[in-house]
Formats: structure tokens, C-alpha cells, sequence
């Protein structure tokens, strides 16, 4: 059983650590915060399933004021684990990766922080094989991990020489209030992140989109325009993506008419929070353009990396040595695909 | 145990066939709809936890193509039951209504339909007496269930004479693309209806407000300016809405910075879809008004009509011939107050 | 002096009118509706700037009881106009037509009617000569007409072969009631129907897209990927839509953010209702794709169809014989491109 | 002719320059500000129609590569005008106030200033007289200015003993991009600051009440429910409305629907930039509560504050020395009530 313990007890955090509890191969050693957070009150009311570690002592009298029993320091939680989740705001995990050298603990670091902070930029589907014993890994961030899952797939079928993408970013998560827009689209500095992030990942793959955020909560959507080394048509597409365990293909006229939809079907199938771990793409937004195709994607933000997190901790920790037996390990243990 | 029918799968409907499944005297026969909805789709992906029954035979292929099974029609449901939770849109309640007298099925409608459908129009805490062995009742609308939910505790305690109500309205639910406002707020003809309906089930007290739509989704909030019999100061009113079972006082300086906050609250605590029964109410909004006292509510409005629709099956069937054992077995078996 | 009537007064209609009374060619006869809606009540809070029709005779005592006079019905002012802009509802067009023909009055109809209503489909920069004495023409739609001055400018450069398109769209307009989104991104089936509109105003061209509408009210946000026949750097577009009278290059750098900066500095500018006529290419937005180009473009849907509705006008009547004549006479008295 | 400089060239400051400029017994020396902000860049497009000065000499060469000519510093600006109204950010204007000291130059500080700035907090319709002759005064903020004016008039009439107010504020303005709440109501811990300023204004009445921030961004609604000395029905209180030039009844049946429909009347009717300086309050919103009556109210929060900041202008410079006066004049040159 490795030992994982989670640091950052947020919108990502609380997620990296109901994925580890559903890993019969990992053991979930305790989630680490700061402050007694509404999600971590929120643990409270549920009874402690997991072990809280408070990061920060001098806050140790706001937790015990709010009732909440702390289970020792995040360098408790690092001694005690194998591997970190780190999940901590931007910046934050670079400063935590003293703390885990000083104690020989891998971590896995999100798509906020510097490239820098880890010996691999990691993505389960796309270079599971370069994770494998390394010590410091980072994830790429959600728009980019659920977009190199299609183009990864794509790839692997009928070769991507070029992507072209549009982010209509949501702006911000349900229930922040530190964040948000109000009645405009934002325009971002072009290119965006996410596509020089796939060609560092893909380097083989010349990749160029512009971002633009947008007033909701529930999922961005990107639309991909693909030039395939390879020829591919409609049916070929659905029938890459379709059998995608971390791709569904949904449509319109099933009633799934954008993000919202998406994350009300996933509050009514009764998972936790109305997580979706999978990617969406709409079967009636497939085109051809010229001889390269376009399609739509729903990128669900708070929970879409957890899979690759889980496929990161197999690498690090050599569980499985290959991709395949890596993700389908993960897929089997998150029920990835059992829609199929 | 009483046999319940679900009929309407939506929003409402589906929430009521869970917390009919929660109470152990009762047995929750089956739900019912009109189509293969994302819903019901939800349903299936899911197993079939619960039977499904299409009262539009005429749709039984569009179900067929998407493998969802049927195990009736409408009237096979009713003719099975002894009460159907009806869920359905307004209007199509009264059309039911036929079909239920025809097997004397009893029925509970939903806050859409006209009073007229029903003996009696009905909330668990203000006058369960009254639908107590009565064949149809009518349930109040959201904000009118979360509304006399406060107002009645504190005229049980204090006496109330007067409210006057401001209610800021979330204009759709989530996944909502029938209906919905960009960047505008709705005025509506005053008086509102929930003032109205208050007055209907509590005729000791004058009530009167206004109604603002806003473009949000998840939960009304009311202000409601209560003039009271006997003074009441602040820590009172604390005091009989902290041991409220169905009434959660939050505080801003903890997190619940509003609507979205307690939503995000209900999804970290594991309910299922994010759902919360209990209305909140901030103790930072509590302010007195010369002899009346003020505070904000927040209607978590997808879930907030469950407990006392369950109720009102109790009240209905006879299952308890008091308010206080009907709301405690109901609240009881929906575990409402945990968290005290 | 060509005679103009206006028919339907709503968001289109009082901008057309606004546009041709500024034309010294042109004469604004009056302006038709068939209700005191808002924008009527505003023209008479004014004091009646345009003479105003009636084409609801049945409501007369609506004005009346408003006290908004009427100068007549809609065949009036068809009977005195050589030319009427139609910016009636979807499919209105097409019945007034008959009243059109019948009185020999040449008209000019919105996107939303069907291609047959008219003899040409219509865009001031990109076919102008097909339009010159022609009875019936249709304009292109906000989105289409915006996007194709962007996309004929580069074509009359450097030859466009492809484009690709996602077509980021408010959902509603400022002040509208009866539509809206609220926290909801919606997907439409793919291809967009402005990207067929393209192919039929330029037929060389292969475009398609996918179009997302989004809970704003201020102008769509258009990305483009161009493919050219001759290969074009970010200093060779800049210098193409620089010196475009109807298109206006901002800069993120400059506090052009996003749609709602455009609004806001149109109304800073004392346009009248902070409209806009051009479009607006964000110049951080440019990025090259392999040989193909891409950007990001703004749309102020409610006024960017009035500069090319005036073009249709003066080619209808025969007023200018070629683009370069049309389309800058319309310039000239409109003020576009006093920017540069 | 009193010469009249301001500072903070914003959403107000331009508002208080274009009212300024419009009153023939006063003299708009110039405005001021920081940055080439869009604004300024605006004021250059239109051909500087207002001298600009800049109060950060170390920004100069920003204005110069941006091609807007300075005409001189704050000190500058501060030295030719009689008075100041000062509408620079929160906090700014106790600094400023130093410089207006110095050359012992009058000023006007607008609701974000602490109450301490000045000798007097200042409403023209509820306090004109305490302004007269002094050199300080603060203006309140946009909610209580425009619900001032409402309480004003009616406490003037019938006596106001007590209001309790719920405001649903709109969180952002058109285009602002700092701020913004993204689906998500936010309660403010009561009672609102507007319910106290009311108070210090008008000390004879009791105020409390509730705030509540919304995703909107064309106007505040505040409801009021006021308790009166004599009672007093709906026909009376529209009377009263109905002949104050700074309060405009509106009708849901005319369809003036909520803020977004005045926020378009006022485009429509071609005030610039679409402002609008008068409240207004809902015909149908009118209800008796017991004794009390109730009413919703429409803020414009751009432009609301502008009369009563020339109000201001005219009491501290002894223009005019009464109340009526002094309020007729401003009413007279913005053109108030020409609607009556």
C-alpha cells in the first residue's frame, strides 16, 4: 500500500483525496489545510473521515474553537506518507518541496506551479512512461489535461501534426467569492498557456489557441480544430473518442446542451459534489474543416484532473511500469467508463 | 409501510423518490415520467435503483432506444400506490387528479398547481393537523416552505403579527435552458404570492412583500422583517432558530458568504447532488427595527419542499396524528439536524 | 435625396433610423411598429424625432392612451418610401414583402429571414456590385457581417482559402427580458450558420465553426483561423485592419479587456446608446498556426449591421455604382474610421 | 461664474464634468487623473472637449505616448477652481484635501471618503441648508442618495418614523473588470452602512437594513418598507412621486420590466452614455404592510449622485441659499423632470 497524504484542502484537495480513498492499492495517510476552511468544517460535520494536519500552528486555537481535532503538522503528514499530493495555491507547493526533499517524500505539484518545481511535467495518457520513479512531477492544469486526453487519442489513431483551440474559460468555481466577472468575456494574451503546455508534453504537435473567460461556474469548453497526419472523418473520431475511458461522447439532442447540462447529469447520477472525472464532446459539434476536423469539448474544472493525479502517484511510485496498466489501474478503482 | 408513487422525475420529483426511500415506513414504488430526460437517463446509468413509469405510452420507443426500461404506465403506478408525490409541471397535477380519484389513490401536489386541487394547502410545521387523514393536499412553493419555517417557529415562541419580505429570487436552476436572465433584475407585481400563501396557511398573521428575480441559480434569499407579539431580541431568535431541526444558522465570518457559499457547503458535505433540505439563516443579518426584528434567509430551493412533502404523506396517511411525531419521524430518517 | 422608411423599431430598427438620418443623401421618412413598446416611449419622451407609423391599426388606442402620435400605417410610409429597411422579426419580412412588391418599393431584410425573401444575400464590402439595382437584398447577421469584413479584408490582401471559426455569443441583449442564460454555456450544432453565410457571400472560401453562447449581453467574441493563399505575418494583418474604416484594432494593453471595455468606452465616446458600428481585433489576440493565422475579433451586435444596411441602400438605389464609392459614402457620413 | 475643477476622471468623475458643464452658471476648469485610462483615451477620441490634467507628473510620458495633451498638475487645477469635486477612489480624496487646504479651495468628497473629511455630510433635497457657505462637504453614496430622495419626499409630506430596506445591489459596473461575482449572491453583515447614512442625514428617523450584492451590473433595487407618521396609501405616495423632478414612476405594464429595461430607456432615449439621473420606483411594487407601506426603488448607480454633487456646488459656493432654490437650478440646466 503506498501512503498518500494530500496538502491543500480545497476545490482540488478534498477531490485528490476521495481519489485516493477509492485506490485499494493506496492508503490515504490524512488531507492537510491551513484554516478551518468551509471544506474543512465541512469534513467536520461528516464525521473526520479523513485525518486533518494543520500547516499552520498558529492557527491550531481557530480549529479548536470550531471543534475540529487536528492530527499533527504537515511535516507529520510528510514523514508519514510516501508520496504528496500537493494542491496548495500557486507558489505555495515550490515552498512545500523543502519540506518534502528534507524527508526523501515524492510530490506530485498542480498545474499552478512553475515547470520548474518538478523533474517531469506529467500527463497520465500522454508520457505516463517519463513519471515512472521520478521523485517531482507536475500535473498539467485541468484545460490542458482533459484537452491532451483528445489529442493524446487522436494521436495515438492517426497522428496530430497541429492544433488550433479556442478556451471559453469559466471564470470561476461554485461558490467563490474572491473571484468572478460579471456581464463581460475577458480576453487573454494570446497564445494560451494550455497550448504551449500540449507541445511541451506533445513537442512533436505545433499547438496555438486564444483563451477567453466567461461569466459561469460549471466547465469550460474548447473547441479543437486537428490537422491529422492522417485523414479522419466523423465516425472515425467518435469511434477513437467513444472508446475512451476518460472521454464521453454526449448529445445535443439527448438533452446535453452545454456545461450546465453536464453538471447536472452528474449531480443526478449521485456523485459526490456532482464530480465529473471525464471530458465531454458533443457529437453534433464535429466538423470537417479542409481536411482537418473540429470538435467540441466540456472540460469539468474541479475534478477532471483528478485521474492523471492518481496516474501520477502509480508512476512516481513505479506501481505499474507501463501506461496502460497505470491508467486502467486508476480507471478501475474511479469506475472510469462504466457508462460504456 | 405506505406505498408512495413518484410521478415527475424532474427537478422535485427525483428528490422526492430519494427521500421517500429514506424513510423506513414507507416504500417508495416507482417514479414516473414522460420521456428519456437527462434525469432519467441519470437513472438508468445508475442501475435503476427505482422502477420507471412512462405516463405517455406513445413515447414508450424513445425510451426503448435509449435501453431505458419501462415497468408501467401512469395508471399501473397509481393503481399500486397508495399516495403519488406529484412532481409534475403546473397545471398537469389537476389532470392527473382524475386518474387518482378514479383508483382513490391519495395525492400531494406541489406549489405550482392551484389550490383548488387540493383540500388543503399544507406545511409540516404550521398546520400539519389539518391534512392529517385528508385525500389531496397541496404543498407550498419553495420559498413559502423555507418562509413559514421561520416565521412559524418564531410565532410558536414570541407571537408574530406582521412580515413583510423581500425575496431575492434565483431565476433558474442549475442546468436550466428553458428559462433563464442575463445581467437583469426582474421586478414582479407586489404583493407576492408567498406573502400571500403565508396568509393562507397562517391566517393570524399580515403579510406582504416584493419579488425580484436574479440571475443566479442556486437558492432564494429572503429578507423578512418579522413585527412580533412579545419583543424579541437577537440571542432569542437565535436561540429558537439554532434548535430548529430544519433551520441551519451560519455565519459570515465563518465562510457562508452567501447562496453559493452554502451550496458549495452541501456538495463538500457528500449530499447527494449537493443537496440541502434546511433553509440557513446569517447571524450577521439579524438586525432589530425599532420593536420588529429583520434577518436574511437563504431557500435552498432544488430540495427545500422535501422534508414537508414527506410529512405530508404522514399527515395523509395517518401515519402520525401529531405535527411533532410526524415532523421528528421525517426529519428522523433525513437525518435534518445532524449537525447541531 | 433617396427616401428611407424603417420598418419594425426595436434594437435594429431605431439604430437604421438613426444611421440614414445622418446620411445628407438620404431622407428617413419615418420610422413603423406595431405596440408602445420602451424604445417607442423613449422616441416620444424625445419629442418625436421621426414621424412615427402604425402597422397594427388594431392598437391605435394603445398609442393613443400613451399619447404617442401615429403619422399613418405601414402602407402609408411603404407608399412614400423608395426603399424600406425591414428589421421586423424573423419571418415578418417575408409577409411585408407583399405589401413591398405591390407598392414597387425596393426593400432591404435582416439576417433573420429566410435567403428567398430576397434577390441578393448582401454585404457592403464583400459583393456591393451585386446588390446595385436590385429590388430585394438580405443582409448578413450581425456575427457574419462583423466576421466578413474581417475575413474580405484579408482575402482582397493575401487570398483566404479556409477559415475556421468559434463564435463565442451573447445570449441576449442589454435590457432583454425574454431570453436569457443564466450561468450556462450553450453549444449549437456545428457547422454555425455563420460560417454557411460566409460561403455564400464568398463562395471560394471553405469555413466552418462552432458556435457557444454565453450568459453576457455585450458583444460576441469571434475567433478566427485564417488559411491564406500567400502567408501572412502578425505585422501584415495589423497593417490590412488598421486601415479598415469599420474595423478598430485594440490592445489588451490599452484596458481593452473584453467586450464589456468596448461597450464601455463606446459609451465614454457619447455615441449615442454606446454603440458601436466597427468591429475590434485585439491585437494581442494574433497568433500564427503553422502557416495559417489566427485572432480574436469583437462584434457590438446591436450596431455593427447598420454601416452595411446603409451600403444597401445606396446599392439598391443605384446611388454609387461601385464598393469603393458606396461603402465610403457611408463611411464618410456615419464618422467611421475618425479614430485613425 | 463658480469654476469648478474634478478630480478622478472615472465612471463619476466623467459624469460630474458632462453635469458641470451643463449648469450656464458654472464653469468646468478641467478634470484630472493618473493614467491614460479608456476613459481619458475616450476624452482624446472626442477631441478633448475638457482641459486634462494629470496628478501623477511621473505618468507624463504615458500620456504622451498616447497622445493626449496634459494642461497642467493637480496643484494646477486646484489653484484656478473655486471648488473641487473630488471623485477620486476611496481614501484618495482625505489625501487630496491637503492641496485644497493649501490654496483654500472649496471641495465636495463623494460616499467612499470617511465622514470625517468634511464639515458636512450632504444630500441636496434632505440637508441643502447645512451646506450652505461651508467648504467641506461629503456626499452620500449612490444607494442613499437615490433612497434618500424617496424617504425625503415622503417624510416631507406624511412623516417618516422608521424604514427598513433590503438592497440588492448590483456588484459591478458596465466594463469593470476588477470586480465581479460570477453566479453567487453575498449578504453583507447588517445593518447596511446606506440604513446608517440615512440616519445621520435624517436623524429623526429610525433605519436598518439589509444588503445583498447581485451578479448585475445596470442599476441597484432597494425595497423600503416605511412606517409614517400619518398613514398613507398608494394613490398619495404616487402623488408624491409623481411631481419630484429626481423620481420617476415607471410601470411593469408599460414594460419597464426591472433595471436592465431603464438602463435601455435611458440608451434609447439618447441620454449619453446612457445615464439616467433620476430614481425610479414601481408602480406595482406599492403595498400596504398594516399601517406601512412598501415600495421597490431603481438606483442608476453610474449617474444617480450627480445632481445632488451640483446641489453641493451650490450650497458650499452660497449660489443659491435655499434648499428649493438651490435644487431648481440643478434640475433646471440637467434638464430633470422634463418627462412630467
Amino acid at each position: 500500500m503506498v501512503k498518500v497524504g494530500v496538502v491543500g484542502f480545497g476545490v482540488i484537495g478534498q477531490r485528490l483525496a476521495d481519489g485516493v480513498s477509492l485506490q485499494k492499492d493506496m492508503e490515504l495517510v490524512g488531507v492537510c489545510d491551513v484554516a478551518p476552511t468551509l471544506t474543512v468544517r465541512a469534513l467536520k460535520e461528516k464525521g473526520m473521515p479523513y485525518k486533518l494536519y494543520n500547516a499552520m500552528p498558529e492557527n491550531d486555537e481557530l480549529f479548536e474553537e470550531a471543534g475540529i481535532p487536528i492530527s499533527g503538522t504537515l511535516e507529520d503528514l510528510v514523514i508519514e506518507s510516501d508520496i504528496i499530493l500537493d494542491a496548495t495555491g500557486a507558489g505555495i507547493g515550490a515552498k512545500n518541496k523543502l519540506l518534502y526533499e528534507k524527508h526523501d517524500t515524492k510530490a506530485v505539484f498542480q498545474g499552478g506551479e512553475k515547470n520548474s518545481v518538478a523533474d517531469v511535467f506529467f500527463h497520465g495518457y500522454a508520457n505516463y512512461e517519463k513519471g515512472i520513479d521520478t521523485d517531482y512531477l507536475k500535473l498539467t492544469s485541468c484545460n490542458t489535461t482533459g484537452l491532451i486526453r483528445a489529442v493524446d487519442a487522436l494521436d495515438r489513431s492517426v497522428g496530430v501534426e497541429k492544433v488550433a483551440i479556442t478556451i471559453i474559460r469559466r471564470v470561476a468555481d461554485p461558490g467563490d467569492y474572491h473571484r468572478g466577472l460579471t456581464n463581460a468575456l475577458k480576453v487573454e494574451k494570446a497564445p494560451s498557456h494550455q497550448a504551449e503546455d500540449l507541445m511541451t508534453i506533445m513537442p512533436h504537435v505545433d499547438a496555438t489557441g486564444i483563451l477567453v473567460h466567461t461569466p459561469v461556474t460549471h466547465g469550460h469548453i474548447i473547441t479543437c480544430l486537428a490537422s491529422t497526419k492522417e485523414e479522419i472523418d466523423k465516425e472515425k473520431l467518435l469511434e477513437i473518442f467513444n472508446k475512451h475511458p476518460r472521454i464521453r461522447v454526449v448529445r445535443l439532442k439527448d438533452g446535453f446542451l452545454g456545461n450546465a447540462s453536464l453538471f447536472r447529469y452528474a449531480r443526478d447520477l449521485g456523485n459526490p459534489r456532482g464530480d465529473m472525472y471525464e471530458i465531454a464532446v458533443w457529437e453534433e459539434s464535429i466538423v470537417k474543416s479542409g481536411k482537418d476536423i473540429m470538435f467540441a469539448i466540456n472540460i469539468p474544472q474541479e475534478a477532471v484532473v483528478i485521474p492523471e493525479n492518481i496516474d501520477a502517484v502509480r508512476a512516481a511510485c513505479g506501481m505499474q511500469k507501463t501506461r496502460e496498466e497505470g491508467t486502467s489501474k486508476t480507471n478501475e478503482y474511479l469506475g472510469m467508463g462504466k457508462w460504456l
